[in-house]
């Protein structure tokens, strides 16, 4: 799926700011991509763009209404029903990654059928994928895997994107889940693939390329995560990456959601990903480690970052503290 | 899904005897299912049982018709459906696990809608599975791990299931593909689940159960086969497995359809399967090699049995050939 941009980011009535993450996320990775933002009374998030209702937007020249906000329950609210509507009406496609489908709600999609218009249901994959045939693609690639689920993966990502492309490197990043769709416009929601389809999907997702570019692969859940390693595997065989980068949150004692299961260590982790990547590319090997450390100081995040970069000789950033630039080094040297 | 018995096995118009193989597992395993079997005139296979028309079978109690054929194509042929709707109008649910759906073929579907008849496609999950919860469950469990696919992972399975009922044990065959559903009646097509919910559709097939009763879980795929190793370690972790059997499949010189990929060697495949399935059962052991060696002779079979008896201390059977009790006798020990 390609969703078209420019895009107004509907923030709804959202309740706080992080209900309105996604939209903070793209505002945050693409600006370029934001022609505005779309507030209901009450809203309590706020993305810094300017405020525009859905006549303003169209004057403005934005192609799609993306839903950057969840309510409590994760799903399309009733009472944004009458925006959506307007949006459609005024030549916009709908773009949303909640629980619920904007496809499944009739008076939408009666509409979007009527005007011509697209609803994009970023978490639902409405493509069909070939099983995958596992030969080898040109191109690089690179995949960010994590000790656990929510360690960085996707900020990770981005963050070599943004430093590739600022180095004048041919890349892209290739959305794996919802908010990596939303937040770059096109990729794959892998984890709602049919399971004999996974690493098929990423075969498609992330195809042959000029042999000097490079794919950033949004990485998902853990090898260690009982309820998604299918997800991670298949990402994994699929990828067929030349560098792994190890995600890594120090602080969470144990697997999300999951309290009876700990966290690995990073030793374990790392040679357990090796193993299940050298299947698909033997020369595969972890460039650097990428360390969310918002629950530590300053001082603490800087003595772990040091700690594990000796143990493992590998660079060891915190990429919202000090940016990725260190990781880049190791992948140019490929 | 529970299909209902007796079985009516439609052989169609079978273009060869291998063209009914489901049907002829169904009889091999579960003979006391199948109360007859309907061949279409130039049928070429024969499951030995008694020829029924729908008439006949409905005098005899049948409940189900089940398609035991595949045609060229692997779908539903236009050929049958009339003979499908006589079964129908004769009380019987149709069960089927091919390509595309009977409940995809308007007539069936509004057919047996106005009769309250059932239309099982075996190969499509219908039931919402939730996310694993990695929680220990009570009873016991083995499951076959394959170097491979299709190297006697649901033959060692039903073996050994025969073996354990005729000893008296508590045991149930856990069907996880089309034919092993069609075989005994339910299960779940775990490699059409999806990616997220792989491990949970394992949990919910094999739930909490008596101390003593051992859920023998069909393998699916292999760890070393990049197309389908997502199913394999979300069965894996899943199934919270107290005891492995490796399967094998000894004159095979690549993973199945995948020419540029190897075989992997049994030492390194035993490794990695036992590294994955610690993560929900630290306890797991293998117990056994299963091996295939229906393109051996005898002579190349004993002797290759016995090498690796000795290399890996563990009883190396053929389940054709001499059957599974010293499995079982292993099994018996956990």
């Amino acid at each position: 799926m390609e969703i078209q941009k420019p895009y107004l980011l509907f923030l709804g009535d959202a309740h706080d700011p992080l209900a309105a993450k996604v939209a903070l996320g793209i505002k945050q990775w693409h600006p370029e991509y934001c022609a505005g933002q779309f507030r209901m009374k009450d809203c309590a998030a706020d993305c810094g763009l300017t405020d525009m209702d859905i006549i303003q937007a169209k004057e403005a020249g934005v192609k799609t209404l993306v839903i950057g906000v969840a309510n409590r329950g994760g799903v399309i609210s009733e009472k944004w029903i009458d925006i959506l509507k307007q949006a459609l009406e005024a030549g916009m496609d709908l773009a949303a990654g909640l629980h619920n489908k904007l496809n499944d709600i009739a008076e939408l999609k009666t509409l979007a059928d009527t005007l011509g218009r697209k609803l994009f249901d970023v978490r639902f994959p409405t493509q069909s994928f070939p099983v995958a045939n596992g030969l080898k693609r040109s191109g690089k690639r690179v995949l960010p895997v994590g000790t656990d689920c929510s360690c960085g993966k996707m900020y990770t990502s981005l963050a070599i994107e943004k430093e590739m492309l600022a180095r004048g490197i041919k890349a892209d990043f290739r959305a794996t889940g919802q908010t990596g769709i939303l937040i770059s416009g096109s990729g794959v929601s892998v984890d709602a693939v049919v399971a004999d389809f996974i690493s098929g999907a990423v075969e498609v997702l992330t195809p042959e390329n000029d042999a000097d570019h490079w794919d950033i692969i949004e990485g998902q859940g853990s090898l260690f995560h009982p309820s998604f390693a299918g997800v991670t595997i298949g990402l994994i065989h699929g990828a067929q990456a030349d560098a792994l980068v190890l995600c890594h949150e120090p602080t969470r004692t144990h697997m999300r959601g999951l309290p009876t299961y700990p966290v690995p260590d990073l030793q374990t982790c790392m040679d357990t990903n090796l193993a299940m990547a050298r299947l698909t590319n033997p020369d595969v090997r972890f460039v650097a480690i990428s360390v969310n450390t918002s629950q530590l100081t300053e001082g603490e995040a800087t003595e772990y970052l040091a700690g594990i970069e000796a143990q493992f000789g590998l660079p060891a950033v915190d990429p919202f503290r000090e940016g990725v630039g260190r990781i880049v080094d190791q992948l140019e040297k490929i």
